[in-house]
């Protein structure tokens, strides 16, 4: 007998993107980090930590951060729940919502690791198309009935945006969870917090992993109808969030102006970028978010990939069907789109 | 149909202590922190830390800190995986192992949080009653035929650790993982560490919360078999260890000098805490941790629980069947426990 359950031998694990160390110079543009350090009203709280927040366990409600995040959000606390990094939500709901015979849905292609938490709960991944035009297939996912559907918005990898309108019909329809993934939503015009107040069945994911620049923090939060967040919570570690990512997290989410004033030049950067790369013939789709997802001249997205690495710059590309023939760039700093842009043309020439 | 698996929906979530608020003044004995600050080297490597740090994602293997971990617990780095706590590697576990049809073993009285974690994965729970002299129930255990075993070591609540001898008697005669849990066992004689390099399904455990005085922090470690901790880290989030966790951690286990000298001076009030209380008519279990498990003379435990709470002393007392009478003290500075001691002895006057 093996030590493990039989979905888990036979799953993969999900890999994440490469770590380089920190002091490897290279030019990061494969995890989709804000390339904007965090708000200094952040690193204030963070210098102002002392011995005695490490010491004792840290609350297990996270709620400084929690009532930070509902001021921000326009959601009563109640409808908040803390975790280290969204992906621990996303985790959390697969635990609490799927077992064998309940089905997880969403469209396709999306973040790879929705298919690993399903497969982690021994029940069935039914996985829709986007359309072509890159709307949500909704009808699909209707009649996929999965106890949990989950909805990317801006969409990983290609940064596309969920209409309301879709987002809605979803909601009314589905008699499980409807997930709203908005890790990128500060990048975007548009997000979908308000149908958390309308629909008992929708919960929306937020992180300050990208936003605001804390990814190396961990911290994220599941917004929803405190019902729901009940049956959640239920199976939360006691302690997930740390002591300091609950001061730190409260202290950047209150500085709404530095949010506003890094994203205004992570979008300029994504606009200038999106030019430059379709002036080299790489396809460009419409990106809400800090990254594009194109696709090289002559889809040679591998080799790309390659030749960047080895000028040490990193981007994302995901050996995958459908998608093998594209690349995920984040958005950096202009120096360093400059200097991707002069690399692509050295390496396309 | 409910959101929540049926499980989910049935079960009752782990309750953990009470946790006051920074500020709030009291006595705090119920959660078994260090009432020492942790390692000047841990708040120095804290006071390094700068944006950049914060704003990348941290490494998901936590390399540094399981190098430093490696060091101190004579194993090579392979055997180690790092956690957002102890209580992160035990849901992994569960998650990898645990589903309908296996079981979960444990002796009982024993961490609350085990059970729980055996209901999440809906799996039976075989729960065997130490012995009267503290003993592991052994022939028990190995007959429950656990997917999973686990043995708290020093034991919560009593203090009392395992000997060798049993643990390797489990080993030897499981098929399953061996689960030995080891977050007091820096305040404790011996230790279960040499068992991981003779027998592959052995999990040792530890953690930063209790020892090194960083339960704010978040970090622990899960030391096993290469083998058996690749089948474990398919289920671990990706960048679960912060960037802060891995190297503050890393700077904390690396002071050895300071664990050793609080660990005496915890040590020393543990003693002088038993005396005074045996004096005060309670029983007192032998201790190897960092807290005391006490029976108050007349087994009112709720009503000492009470009564000092209403004084602004917390400790912890379990509503459960066999536990009901007793309490767990934490043990504190000697200031801590002066206060305690006389306070109790206005409370059963």
């Amino acid at each position: 007998m093996s030590f493990f359950r039989r979905c888990i031998d036979e799953m993969q694990a999900y890999e994440p993107g490469e770590q380089p160390f920190p002091g490897d110079r290279v030019i990061k543009l494969n995890t989709n980090e804000n390339p904007y350090p965090p708000s200094p009203k952040a690193i204030e709280a963070m210098k102002g930590l002392d011995g005695e927040s490490l010491r004792r366990y840290p609350d297990p409600l996270s709620t400084n951060a929690r009532e930070a995040a509902a001021r921000i959000y326009g959601v009563p606390v109640e409808y908040i729940m803390a975790a280290n990094g969204s992906d621990e939500i996303l985790a959390y709901i697969a635990r609490a919502c799927l077992e064998p015979g309940r089905k997880i849905a969403y469209p396709v292609p999306t973040y790879l690791l929705y298919p690993v938490l399903g497969r982690m709960q021994d029940c069935d991944c039914i996985e829709a198309p986007y359309y072509e035009d890159l709307g949500i297939p909704v009808t699909e996912l209707i009649e996929a009935k999965g106890a949990v559907t989950i909805i990317c918005s801006p969409n990983n990898p290609d940064g596309n945006t969920a209409s309301l309108k879709d987002l809605q019909s979803l909601a009314e329809n589905l008699s499980g969870l409807l997930v709203v993934d908005e890790a990128y939503c500060d990048f975007a015009a548009d997000n979908a917090m308000a149908l958390v107040k309308r629909f008992s069945n929708v919960i929306i994911l937020r992180t300050l992993s990208k936003g605001y620049s804390l990814a190396g923090l961990r911290l994220g939060f599941g917004i929803a109808h405190p019902d729901v967040l009940k049956g959640i919570l239920k199976v939360k570690d006691s302690y997930n969030v740390s002591a300091m990512a609950i001061r730190i997290g409260a202290a950047a989410l209150l500085d709404r102006d530095y949010l506003k004033e890094t994203v205004a030049k992570v979008i300029k950067a994504r606009e200038g970028l999106a030019a430059d790369l379709a002036a080299l013939r790489f396809k460009v789709w419409p990106s809400q978010s800090n990254f594009l997802f194109v696709r090289p001249p002559d889809g040679n997205a591998e080799y790309v990939f390659k030749s960047l690495r080895k000028r040490r710059i990193l981007v994302r590309h995901f050996n995958k069907p459908k998608i093998k023939d594209k690349l995920r760039i984040s958005v950096g700093t202009p120096d360093e789109m400059s200097a991707l842009i002069s690399t692509l043309k050295d390496i396309l020439k």
